[in-house]
């Protein structure tokens, strides 16, 4: 039961064949997305038979790109919690708010869904050592799934990258190399170490399955809110993996029928103040982002001053009928102590920056009290002690 | 459809109500145990009901101590990943290897499955404010919980416990007390002031309801191996709130008429060989564990030199017949690293213990190729970035 049909360039509908290692469109230079034969899968498959299968990502695993059983690394990856927050709910006066907690994953943060569909796709294909660049939790899971899979990781990360991030890599195995820069520089290096010694770049969207893995984020909620999928989702967006995947999700559950209705959410970009391409992007009109030159924030996993993604994580915006909204590093770390005490998550400042966001598309009532509500906390805050002004 | 009957202290006998605070057995120093009407509950419940409820330590809330939905604050613990470690398995000659990795839970560790109980229950029974003397984690998790639950907390942890204890314990709230010396210094301080200001003291073993909620480790166990159970456990013990839980739990199943046949696991205590008084007192045939002067080990959860359960996880052991093994500092840091680099998992030092004792038992002939055996991993190898030497 394997449903992969081909890849294929979103700007110029290129055609990529299954079972062999591909990049992204260099003509276009835009990620590739996988393409499932639907039709199929929804005369075949039944959405109640997922819901009974033990817990984890791998459930999915026909709407995955991973053919072989024995290459779908598992190490706890999915059905991470989807938490109430009655306290936040009652002072913002949205009954209705939840709290996808993914911090719950392997490696504390949702990047390991992206690594363990990537990393096991690697594997199948036949790849032999890999790299990463990294604003940090990329790396550490990264590290982990090639320690699962036995191959060699090097990892290129920003030297302000929280100290976890690095011990982490380093205990799995992987060779990490600190980068003076960002993420954009940290991936100039992977990118060139690549071409030199044949290593395989899992960079954000510069390979087609991480966010196949991060899809079914999408997958879960649809099967947490009965499959009637919520009004909004308020998302951290760094690289934008978790946005797009969901977003196509979103199509994949419409064409498969697994859904009650045609509803689909709201899609809303959070950035930080300091580093939000996105945002400016989405204000303007843009098809595309412009580099954030001068990018800097206390949310690693936000400083991304150049998503490679971004024409699809704009379109998802915009085709949502959702926004892009910048929140201050203030606000992040006021909006960590409130989820903290107020509700009993300790999130990650990208997580928090969700809650700093809503706050302000409440006032402004571009989010309405009746409407349901999905914050997505990416990560643990425990990663970032470096950070935290408890 | 609650089963609760009443509590019992094991050593003398005395019964104590449901419906009231209860500590523990003043007159024998013994922890008290929840009794449930399992006739009732046999005859009533079915256990594929719970297997088909959403995941999380309150689908099993017939089974656990609190009446009031209401007052079951969920923060995603329990259901944590039973994992399979293929490179170890090979390694040892073990073809049924398994790591129950509870680093999964909220706060990153086991604590969180007896916090999640304990706090609850006291909600429920009014209580107004909390306090406990911890090695680290289990402030942390008393700490989550009393924030979802709205009531202040008080944390007395050694001046050297994990620097990721202190930090999450406050944000989340706390009023932490760093105390120098060990666990049991910090519970004389913390008893102290409990009963200075009237604070409810969730002491390990000093309230009857965190062992609840571990115990429910026990049912995960049964119904992840198909309701017959494993082995061999391997479980490392600071308080022993977790090995004697789950001793509970198999008796309770085998009462409930779930399990398919009435093999039991025999239960293997891990210790650090800096601080092991269940070691020796299992060694020597005793009855009661000595306090363990001088404790010193880099796993913070095994300081514990004097548990107060001792009689009751030295029962647990040889009921099971099982054994206690004593690990160094060493061998847990060398088995930190190898789960880290063979499997992807960063274990918490005392997860890594257990594989150090399994190696032992092993080698000993102890632990027999054929059997079923699960290493409990009770912690995020994250939390302890003080003492990983990547």
């Amino acid at each position: 039961m394997f449903y992969l049909h081909d890849l294929y360039c979103p700007e110029c509908g290129a055609v990529f064949a299954t079972g062999a290692l591909h990049t992204f469109c260099t003509a276009c230079r835009s990620p590739l997305l996988a393409r499932y034969d639907l039709a199929r899968a929804r005369a075949e498959l039944d959405r109640a038979a997922f819901s009974a299968r033990p817990r984890g990502m791998w459930r999915w695993h026909e709407l995955l790109p991973v053919r072989d059983p024995a290459c779908r690394l598992a190490l706890g990856e999915g059905d991470c919690p989807l938490l109430t927050a009655p306290r936040l709910s009652t002072a913002l006066g949205l009954p209705h708010l939840f709290i996808k907690d993914e911090s719950f994953n392997p490696t504390g943060s949702f990047k390991a869904r992206g690594m363990a569909a990537a990393v096991s796709a690697a594997l199948e294909l036949g790849v032999r050592e890999l790299v990463v660049p990294t604003a940090g939790n990329a790396g550490g899971a990264l590290a982990a799934y090639a320690a699962r899979a036995g191959l060699p990781a090097h990892v290129f990360m920003p030297a302000d990258a929280p100290a976890a991030n690095v011990v982490e890599a380093r205990l799995y195995g992987a060779d990490v190399q600190l980068v003076a820069g960002l993420i954009s520089d940290a991936g100039r290096l992977a990118a060139a170490a690549a071409a030199e010694h044949g290593w395989f770049d899992v960079s954000t969207f510069k390979e087609p399955y991480r966010v196949e893995g991060k899809k079914i984020m999408g997958y879960e909620l649809a099967e947490e809110f009965g499959w009637s999928l919520p009004d909004v989702i308020i998302y951290p967006t760094g690289g934008g993996t978790g946005l797009v995947g969901m977003w196509k999700a979103f199509a994949e559950l419409a064409e498969l029928g697994w859904l009650v209705d045609d509803r689909r959410p709201r899609m809303v970009s959070v950035q930080a103040a300091g580093c939000a391409p996105i945002v400016r992007a989405f204000d303007l009109g843009a098809e595309r982002a412009e580099f954030f030159a001068g990018a800097a924030t206390l949310a690693a996993g936000l400083r991304v001053p150049g998503p490679f993604a971004d024409r699809l994580i704009l379109r998802s915006l915009r085709e949502s009928g959702g926004t892009a909204v910048a929140v201050g590093d203030d606000e992040i770390l006021a909006a960590q102590r409130e989820l903290a005490q107020a509700e009993g998550i300790f999130a990650a400042p990208e997580g928090a920056a969700t809650l700093a966001g809503l706050r302000r598309l409440a006032a402004e009532g571009w989010v309405r009290p009746g409407e349901r509500v999905v914050l997505f906390n990416t990560g643990a805050g425990l990663k970032y002690l470096d950070g935290v002004s408890a």
